[in-house]
């Protein structure tokens, strides 16, 4: 018997999280289930795809990953879909979670049929869930299909002495996480030193980690994706510096 | 050994809940336990009986679910019970919540031993919760009583081409669910269409789910409970409406 | 195989928890953990402290306590450790938060290998947890020390007829928690009826709950750790009576 996660926006003072563990009992009672995170933001699919994104890779092969986020799909009509990529397996609605997570190119993708409820992650995902995590293969869930709801992320801009990106996600401390990858920036840079600019603040120095620095000053670090996150040591950097989700930051390196 | 549910309004942020695990660990550690929510507003009974209500049959006939909410009852002394409601065990203060949930009437009620302690959801309610999860039978926690401390719901008013209702809890996501379920609305109009009137707004469709209207339009639908639920489609109606708690809501069919 | 328990401030939003729990299905899926909380505010050691302490005692002798809050430790080098103390385990950042829940006095103390990540809690904390939960010994995870980061907490100011304390914690109901233990009252007291004073408040009496006064009204309690507790019945004490963490509280006992 497989795994399964669980990440919504459903929020922590309702009962939608507890009818989902029902109806896992009732399906599937020795099934593991972890809760990646019940507090996405509402409708928030760039929250949602950022924490999914960060961890799966750090569950077994194999591990189902529901995501009830916008469950019924952008269409006017509800659409809903399981994926399968790097040996994940993915149920979502049909809202772009699913492009944005796999690139756009998952390795297989299938509809799964139309119901009427109010509730898809617990009628719709969850029981496809169950199914792949009891060994179903995904061609048995629906038929196979090769379109999706597309949305792209923003992308980097590579200079040759400057890499444009853009903070993908704010989190619980209000560390600014961007979508600068420390490969781009290996690549653009060639060991060259460099200096993060953003808001009016300029960083020059990469630190280990946020604590590295004096408490109150802005700190850059890559964090465990790899990726380039901006910070105050001990403090709120998305207040501090007013900074939220999708502001600029510039890596510039030096010109020879 | 059965299975325990935990409603309360500890909260998230300090050791109350871990308090009740550490001591089911004590008392039963092979104990299937459902975390339902601790997120309950502070002695808000109106949202403990929605979240519970709204969920409890979906577990399995026989589940204990425990409801650490204001939880010394409402009377001078401290007073606690047990019940019996179409299958489901419930175990609380005295403070009206079981009368709200089982409309008055409970299959059976006892009253649990007196204890002075600051902590009866631990001390007094989980231990009840624990023998009967483990077979003990009601009339073995106390004795058998006939009265418990009544509180009314708010009654929905029933006319010839109108029911008038209210709001009954604003969830996670700012929707409005009513007291106003399916079955009154069929009972009254007779398959006639009708408007649902509430601050200023009209909304004359129900649809099958928040997201089958345009982005920011109201809607209304019937969610799984069969009541009555106002939203806008990805906002938060009741921030956006104005609508609280007990605001109310009308149903209006034609006059032939 | 033991017992671990999770105490962090990583939040409920992030993926920062999910990823403690995948790698304890990497290291030691059989174990059991408790989430005591991952809501402590960031970087508030007082609000750790607070916590663990009033709850780790009730956990089985043996219990690994994980601490994850400002988990690079005090210094400007990284720096992390485990501690027995009254037959517990905890790992934590050399941050003080050691020196405070044992009284600066651990039964034994060892220094945990030096690492670089920017997840301690993950990649340093944890498995030292596991590997103490699986059996192994304090003195096998690092080389015994008897010096760590100190903080003292506030003292409690002891004269003939009077205590003079502080509020040491404000729960999720706003209730005041203070370092007056029932202990300290009773070697001042000798028995003799007291006054508390708060703000602008004196409360003449100790009730046995918060509910056992009508609801608006100032209420002292003993809670269930011994400490002097100033609450409003139904109310957010903190809020109506501007009192926060830190703020004074004297306990004034008759001069005959």
């Amino acid at each position: 018997m497989g795994l399964i996660t669980l990440l919504t926006d459903f929020g922590y003072r309702d009962h939608y999280v507890a009818a989902l563990k029902a109806r896992l009992l009732q399906l599937a009672p020795a099934t593991t289930v972890v809760d990646i995170s019940h507090g996405v933001e509402p409708f928030n699919i760039a929250h949602a795809v950022h924490v999914l994104q960060s961890v799966f890779r750090d569950f077994p092969s194999g591990t189902v990953h529901v995501i009830g986020v916008d469950d019924h799909g952008a269409g006017t009509e509800p659409g809903w879909q399981a994926a399968l990529f790097e040996g994940h397996y993915f149920v979502a609605g049909d809202n772009g979670i699913l492009a944005l997570l796999t690139s756009g190119a998952p390795e297989a993708l299938v509809a799964l049929p139309a119901a009427v409820t109010p509730s898809p992650t617990r009628d719709v995902l969850l029981p496809a869930a169950v199914a792949l995590a009891q060994g179903a293969g995904l061609a048995s869930l629906g038929p196979l299909i090769t379109t999706f709801h597309q949305l792209n992320n923003r992308q980097l801009r590579l200079q040759d002495h400057r890499i444009t990106g853009h903070v993908a996600h704010i989190d619980h401390y209000g560390n600014l996480i961007t979508n600068i990858s420390r490969t781009a920036v290996d690549a653009v840079g060639h060991g060259r030193g460099f200096a993060v600019y953003f808001g009016r603040d300029v960083v020059k120095e990469v630190h280990p980690h946020f604590s590295a620095a004096p408490p109150g000053e802005a700190v850059a670090v890559f964090n465990s994706q790899g990726c380039l996150c901006l910070g105050i040591c001990q403090g709120n950097a998305s207040e501090l510096l007013g900074l939220h989700f999708d502001s600029q930051v510039d890596v510039r390196f030096p010109v020879e």
